[in-house]
């Protein structure tokens, strides 16, 4: 299939893209911005495509990048090449990769979520920092969990930044979006007649992280960077648990304490 | 004592905060800028007064900023008072904390780290990250390790967003900055007799991380978030210990890993 090639900064495509950058376009298009062919290997292997897929004329030629173009012509998709300077204007960076990929939102409905399908969940109130996200998506593909459930209103899962400090996470775990109400409602009333076991740290009534009787499903939330969990969420916990904390500091960042915590949990539920 | 009070943007004092915030102007001044109450506080109580205290007008009255005032006067530190618009343009935030404090950065030779002093010590090699970096300073605060010991060229420790993510733990736990060799040197022979364990989370011919024989002063080395650590580095430790990796990732967060394996050393050590 021929290619189309862009070489203007003001053609529609470009500023279009381009504006994916933004919050507010991002969910007016609901699509976002992928950079790097290790994302996107990671995209295609987890089995999702980029609607379109944007590669810099002069690139290195590499296997992986020829089996992605196939897969997004097969699928339909739209592959277009442009000059290394026009990329760089695209993403917004000085050292542009040399492809980068547009892809469709997908539904993050907690009614798409199948509890029974790992041994651990993550689940994030509130948090505000990209990179805090996206490690947690990180660390949610590390230790088994089944995905990442966002409760309130937390950053965008789908900025640049939180997709890239997912190292793919973002592509190979589920997501999904909730208030706490619904999240409540679904996790002690499941359609499915499933529950799961709701675990928070906390300093209120908490026993020690090590040793506590974790169960499968177990769903690890963390609070807020600045103001932790509202009490009212730590008391619907089945547990809460505590970590050392043994300077002047009283809470860990937030992405550790739910890696510290998961690992510890791995280990319980794989005894 | 009658306080200073600025209200020009061009006053040398200004321009003088301000040039903080860029690397090169810390390095040639080895001063560096600390926003908030709250850290200032945590900087008190770890032993170091800033040189100069920055004071919005119009702020609240609080018994902590009271206190801080007091003690930076005593020590012949200078307090100064200036609008909340200038306070933000010399922060470069649009909120701005009502107070600041400009500290001289202290000696970070590695001899001045005391290994008896703590079961455990970070150490984190080629860091890039000023997030994972400060991150890493609060988990060391947390787990009640020593402080944190960086090898070759990492990113400034006394940048903004690196004070900001240690939560104060820049001021509670030790920092040391090295090359490898010096550590290496330093770590096998010290001049006190006194070696340590070096353990690295590692791909390479490792052990499970749980249950290996951690043994204080235990230095827990993670490398740069792109590169890892050098091969011959993970050769020189005494320990190399792996987590699992259950999805598509091989590796954590670097941040993420020193906090999981830490927490797993302190509760070896503390048996």
């Amino acid at each position: 299939m021929p290619r189309k090639v862009i070489t203007g900064f003001s053609n529609p495509t470009v500023k279009f893209v381009r504006s994916l950058r933004e919050k507010k376009h991002r969910r007016e298009a609901r699509r976002f911005l992928v950079e790097g062919l290790r994302l996107l290997t990671d995209a295609r292997e987890g089995g999702r495509l980029p609607e379109m897929l944007l590669m810099a004329q002069g690139r290195d030629e590499h296997p992986l990048l020829a089996e992605l173009e196939r897969a997004v012509e097969a699928a339909g998709g739209e592959v277009i090449e442009l000059p290394v300077d026009l990329l760089a204007k695209v993403t917004g960076k000085d050292n542009p990769q040399a492809v980068a990929g547009v892809f469709a939102e997908w539904d993050t409905r907690l009614a798409r979520i199948d509890r029974k399908a790992a041994p651990i969940w993550l689940v994030a109130q509130a948090m505000r920092d990209p990179g805090n996200l996206g490690t947690m998506l990180r660390t949610a593909d590390a230790v088994g969990a089944g995905g990442l459930i966002l409760l309130d209103d937390c950053v965008d899962p789908f900025s640049v930044e939180a997709v890239r400090a997912s190292m793919g996470g973002i592509f190979t775990v589920a997501l999904a979006q909730a208030r706490w109400a619904e999240f409540e409602a679904w996790l002690r009333q499941g359609a499915d007649g499933a529950g799961g076991q709701l675990v928070a740290a906390s300093l209120r009534e908490a026993q020690p992280y090590r040793g506590a009787p974790y169960a499968a499903p177990c769903f690890v939330m963390v609070g807020n960077e600045s103001q932790g969990l509202p009490e009212a969420y730590e008391m619907a916990c089945d547990l809460r648990v505590t970590m050392p904390m043994k300077g002047r500091a009283d809470s860990l960042n937030a992405a550790v304490a739910a890696a510290v915590l998961a690992y510890e949990v791995l280990a319980a539920v794989e005894r």
